[in-house]
């Protein structure tokens, strides 16, 4: 038998169930789980934020586990085209099922907008299986993007990074950073954090972190913010002054939001420099409204603004290359507060609610 | 003696005024009018709705002029780098001065935002010359961009076009319209006529115009727009079924503002489908806020939003190619609804106010 | 039983089969033919020019056709998300089978470089049924991306500008053609002539169409070319001179190069400006090697030069549309020379072969 | 008296001359040098490889020095805007007088095709002064584009970078590396080297440069190279098949050529992915012509080929501020074999074009 911890309802604590070994379809893989991710989307789950969400659910959207066995027929191909293997340590993308047939994936090339995509641990239900990572095994379906860990990759480290990393490297992709440009990172969570590393991989000349609290600044720090703004002792005023004094009167050159608070919005559009660029990634959940003026913070600045949403197969095959790549220079382990087995799940959760962790693990 | 039409402060009356013919200086040229617009602009100026306007001023800053006069030395260079002409019937970029040297010159690479730039008509004042359209004569300083209109490129229907068209030119540029897309244009004013008939021009497989009164929609179909809707007689929610309606339900592939009403940009978001392009170009002053949704709006929309400032010399220069390569197709001189002299000029900015004509000119 | 033109083997004369009418499985779709083209591809297919061609084939890439029968359960989607119905006119994507999960699926995003597609009427095999468009019907299969003809939109109109369309709609897309731009086509063949097409509908302010014979000159000049030049009277020395001589001695902005002769690609260079962009589409088979200059014809140019292979759902999608709107400034139907019937299939490829038509239609 | 060292004619050998100290006009700076760099395009200069230059000159195009005297008048404007100042350490772009009107400048917006370019070092005479950097002073003249060294760069590093910095930056950026991409780099000189380390600040997965002797590819390694490739003990079949070993059978993602040979740039064609992208920088002179297959080369590849010409004041300030920030990261003093006061001027070409040195400076 299998145990996974699963959320029978949105305000109902987490319980641990068990699952009969899934019997797997050809192009199927049963993971066994080396660990998974707790994240600012999993206590959005908790709260029923999220809609569209089959509960119960195992949440977990990403994990990582070492390939236990592979379904009839011949094994699955991973996404650089190799059959994968038994035995060996893999994520995967949690989003499955982007038909490639429909509209957006076809005509819109809008990867993360296809209406078909299912995801591990957030819209699959767990009366359909294993189908999250906070469970001993993961039931990965035929057609899931597997993505093989180089061994040079501490599989902590990819967890610790998370599903920030891959939707962080979305957004800073479309950043478009110019060799030196100053960019403002707006927010220090795991997004922020895997943006404010980023920018420096892409040449940025200053790197300057708006957020909180302190742990979380002095982690941006860590990781290479030139700069870090506490939030919560400036006003926007105070803000957007400090950040003009760093870049000559003109502005950041990239902003990149990764808040959640539509207050960010608009303060997000002032401290962008003329005909600079603004990513917005951090509007998950609907919070409410913001308000702007459309002369002053859009049009006259000649400002261009990216709403950026989700990840694709290609954003976690990157985010695995990069991070491999470049291990040596963004210390991710050092994020990990705590790791919690699955009859502590709900702790976990928890911890994470309350920020009293910066990155919580489910290892089973 | 040369006169002029001049504005000597806002909400004072137009003066016509008399200066002397000009020496020019090595590198200038003096243009004897043709016809210079009267826009919208102009009614901003005579209510002063601008900042930073040295008043008094000689408004006009689109016309066409012939040579009349080149001053000492080797004839200025065209934009084409060929020398000017007398008796040539030539256009000119109303930004002069910009500069070449600061920052965002040669390193942002943003034309339009250059902090040096002055504009004929509008911050040049008429102390210094004859620096606006709506004079017998016309003082282009060296340095001013000239550009020639070819033979089959009747004046008038440059001027009919106005300052709209290298606008519009620009934020269809931004746009990006992929062939086959959907192309919404709110606003039926010069920028959103030439924005529709652009939009032709880049492929687009429908072009909807979203604006007032009839006679100006009457104008979009006459320009090819597949459909028009009326501002007036629909809410923002009809309007946004009537687009989905179009679009199988997934909204404009493409969007473009042309309105200058601050509401026009949160609902052109709306009308945009999920990782459309968003480009607003109307808000070209001050009229207060307007509220949107950071999450529905922008983020999970994967929405590009563009804002497009001025235009640039280039932009004039590729203004007057279109238009001479497709003047057949577009009737442009059948927008102008009057023509005033010199002594008229109040009148023709009455007009234009009151939006008594579609499209005024000065015909000294 | 149901006839087809098969092609049995290069170099043999094409054959009338009669084949069962099949068996449809979930998700598949039967046509009734109503055309399909004989395009320079089937003469390649002829003299077994291609490689991993798996005779004998039923030819016929680009066809359209009646729906007939819709396979059990739910009917298919067509590419805008709709489910197909019986009756329906239709054309559909060749290409069958791009897998959306490899690594040039997911990670390049390079569409048209999919390892494992599969295209009707040339790697699709007549052992395997009705699978090319040289047939009274023809088989759809589950996943073919089905692309529904508007009603202003003549089947023959799509047939006459075959799959020259899509490949010209592809390639045009990536020469990033800006407003006014001199737009240089090599070739005057089917994809010359839609590039040619495509270019107005990009604002070119010029476009010149090199090629020949001299009916194809007129049919580019009936398409819109502003000037034409004769491949066969001319010298490159000369044709560089023409377009020098048109562009104040810059030479064309873009260069789209459909000819398949290798040399067109180095001259194709010097055409093109500094800092052009110069697009080659027309290298489809191998037909030998060309020299350049690298420090002449692509550094000191500092030109952008593009390759560009095959075509797409979307490059399909596009085409439909684009060709429904401007259906009236494009006399597509004009370009057919001839049709037959599927008795006189061999007729066809010999007179296209010769160039005796400008276009043949398969009408069985 | 003031000293610097000039090339008289190609082919003869550098002199030591003496000229006044220039009466500086408004807007000029007097710089005091503190090195200049010696460069291949120095070799290139005293085989007399290049037009237009107007010998006698004074060698050195990139130089760094103090500011000693400014003109006349307000004090010229660095590139961020602020006024310069006596005392300030500084490099200026070699390129003077891009003139900001032509059409290059206006319409193509490419800024390094403005054929009114004049370069310090290069194209300007010793006739008309301290117009080059192998001198005790530099006359910048007014509109010369200067950017002040911040305190943490060592003006001795930014030398060693040199020219290859901003023409790395170009090509660089050019190549639009996507993240975790594979970088082959061709050519180990300096334009190599620099695009090897940007490559890094790009987010690169893997940087491999191909080249030699081996004392340059062990300052690749040092400069973060993955791997190295000797070309002098390889073949051109040996390198493909490594790159493709090392890429999964793919070919790299991105390919920049900083070699100055022809025959690499065909095989830098092959040696990239299909839809990948290829960036040519190095070939800065005419050494003859090379032959590809533009079918399997080009075309089918969908390969997207880029020339890169020059750099200009954008490119110049993006390295200070590149070079600046990530200065701990490579040690370009290093590369520094020599340097040479002006009366050894010679010694340093003779050393330069002898290979005998990685990186030669002239320190008056």
């Amino acid at each position: 038998m299998i145990s996974a911890a699963v959320m029978p309802q949105p305000h109902r604590p987490i319980e641990l169930r068990t699952f009969e070994r899934p019997v797997l379809e050809p192009g199927a893989v049963l993971l066994k789980t080396l660990g998974s991710e707790v994240c600012g989307t999993d206590t959005h789950l908790a709260k029923g934020q999220l809609s569209g969400v089959p509960y119960p659910i195992i949440p977990g959207h990403v994990s990582v586990g070492v390939i236990d066995e592979i379904g009839p027929g011949a094994a699955p191909l991973d996404v650089d085209g190799r059959p994968v293997e038994v035995g060996q340590v893999v994520t995967f993308l949690d989003v499955y099922g982007t038909c490639g047939r429909c509209w957006y994936c076809t005509v819109g090339h809008a990867t993360t907008r296809c209406p078909y995509r299912k995801v591990y641990g957030i819209t699959l239900s767990a009366d359909d299986g294993l189908l999250g990572g906070w469970a001993q095994y993961i039931h990965l379906r035929a057609g899931v993007h597997i993505v093989p860990l180089p061994e040079n990759l501490d599989w902590r480290a990819f967890l610790a990074a998370g599903c920030g990393m891959p939707t962080a490297l979305h957004a800073v992709t479309l950043a478009e950073i110019d060799f030196g440009d100053t960019v403002v990172v707006q927010g220090a969570g795991p997004v922020g954090l895997s943006a404010a590393a980023l920018a420096q991989l892409r040449g940025a000349g200053r790197v300057i972190v708006i957020g909180g609290p302190e742990v979380r600044l002095a982690a941006a720090r860590t990781f290479g913010a030139d700069t870090t703004i506490d939030i919560a002792s400036t006003t926007e005023a105070e803000r957007l002054e400090a950040i003009r004094d760093l870049t000559g009167g003109r502005g950041a050159d990239i902003t990149i939001e990764a808040t959640g608070v539509p207050a960010a919005v608009p303060e997000g559009m002032r401290l962008t420099r003329d005909a600079g660029r603004y990513v917005v990634v951090g509007q998950y959940t609907d919070t409410g409204s913001a308000t702007f003026n459309p002369h002053l913070d859009l049009n006259r600045k000649h400002l261009d603004v990216r709403g950026c949403w989700g990840s694709d197969a290609g954003h976690v095959y990157r985010s695995v290359r990069v991070m491999s790549r470049y291990a040596d220079q963004f210390p991710w382990t050092e994020l990990i507060s705590a790791e919690y087995d699955l009859a502590h799940a709900q702790a976990a959760l928890d911890d994470v609610a309350a920020q009293r962790v910066v990155k919580a693990l489910i290892v089973p």
